[in-house]
């Protein structure tokens, strides 16, 4: 029977969610922790990958379990075995067509900036010491609603067919001096976010002068600019229809 | 010349603020990194201690100086060579008479608490796996506000005098389902919040029945609860007249 799960993990340790040969990755920490508590070889599947160093607070994802297992029992003895990395919630039976990924409606990522060392955020935001216009940066990130080619912001390897997204929500706020930019969007390409984190923060600094409008339409990868550090990047959520 | 900073610091990996031999403490990291920058020793008074594992956003603490150094350079020195766990900001000239700890009006505590297992939050939330009556932990924190004798709430081995403090504000908010208990006081007794914490969730769990005002005005620490661990507590602020 299909179960679908919510994933929060730190991903400082980890080379990123997908399962690699000879790297520790949160897929396989799962898929072991999974099998050892139905006593059955199981195969986890994600909404999404996320990259080395980058966290997720509820990751998608889907099981096959025995019918008979308690799922309060199952959930409690996976995250027993789970290092305190990463941890497995909301543990619950779906029809046999739903897909952790498929399924998916959209995503929200945030990425967090600090302009000061943070202990109590360690390895969780981005330092960005520069002087920042951070109110022209609230600005742009109006230009990235809507549905847009972001072949400016995609690194090369992802081998998506298309670079198309239509982002439904883009802004930042601020908690005290902490900077938290938010990004809702149906897909989203490799290292995009990241992509466009370093480009805001290079307008923001005015490393670069032209608006993101145009970096965006141009969909020219170089004239964007560089790409944010993992560490500031969480999956905050991904959207389904009826599984919450 | 005298200067005031704040200390954020992450206390998982230390004895707590107060200096000690043969135990890593946060005062004495300050102080080495502060003896280097400024090429003297230096001694550093915080407003107050917390214990191994206690967290702080901004402690507050003074140091003397020789007045020809730089606060923004001898804070970025004193950071570089500070551990990622522990961050000074905010380092500015005050007045002979400004004294960390006795200048200081009034101090706030939160402690975090979380049904689940937190890999984000790690060692930030005490995991609270009880059923528990949140309304009614809710409920009792009204009890705490305005001047009472915390003995029932403090642990021997303080040395302080009495245990009068004036609570000015105690609740418990939510945010999803972690819950954050604030207080904030002229002054705290030795493991006043811990002990509190313990007690409230006894009460919420269902442990101990008699209403919090009345543990508290017994002033009998066998009649209060448990204490709660020392992850879940960050020393959230502490406030002066004129300096921020």
């Amino acid at each position: 029977m299909k179960y679908f799960f919510r994933v929060e993990y730190d991903g400082s340790g980890f080379s990123g969610w997908q399962r690699q040969k000879n790297a520790p990755s949160i897929q396989e920490a799962v898929e072991k922790a999974f099998t050892v508590a139905a006593r059955a070889p199981c195969r986890v599947t994600g909404a999404g990958r996320t990259d080395a160093g980058v966290h997720a607070r509820a990751q998608g994802a889907h099981v096959e379990l025995d019918a008979a297992l308690s799922t309060k029992e199952t959930e409690r003895s996976v995250n027993a075995m789970l290092p305190p990395g990463i941890a497995v919630y909301r543990l619950q039976p779906v029809g046999e067509e739903f897909h952790a990924r498929f399924s998916a409606v959209s995503r929200r990522y945030c990425y967090s900036m600090c302009p000061r060392k943070r202990p109590l955020l360690y390895k969780r935001v981005w330092m960005v010491f520069y002087e920042m216009d951070w109110k022209r940066v609230e600005e742009e990130c109006a230009a990235l609603v809507g549905m847009h080619d972001f072949s400016a912001f995609c690194a090369s390897g992802s081998g998506a067919r298309h670079a198309r997204c239509t982002v439904t929500k883009a802004s930042l706020s601020s908690q005290g001096d902490l900077k938290v930019f938010t990004i809702e969007a149906d897909r989203f390409v490799y290292m995009m976010v990241r992509s466009l984190i370093g480009t805001l923060v290079d307008i923001g600094r005015g490393h670069i002068t032209a608006p993101l409008a145009g970096i965006l339409s141009g969909r020219d990868r170089k004239r964007a600019g560089t790409t944010a550090p993992a560490c500031g990047l969480v999956l905050d959520n991904v959207f389904y229809k009826g599984v919450d």
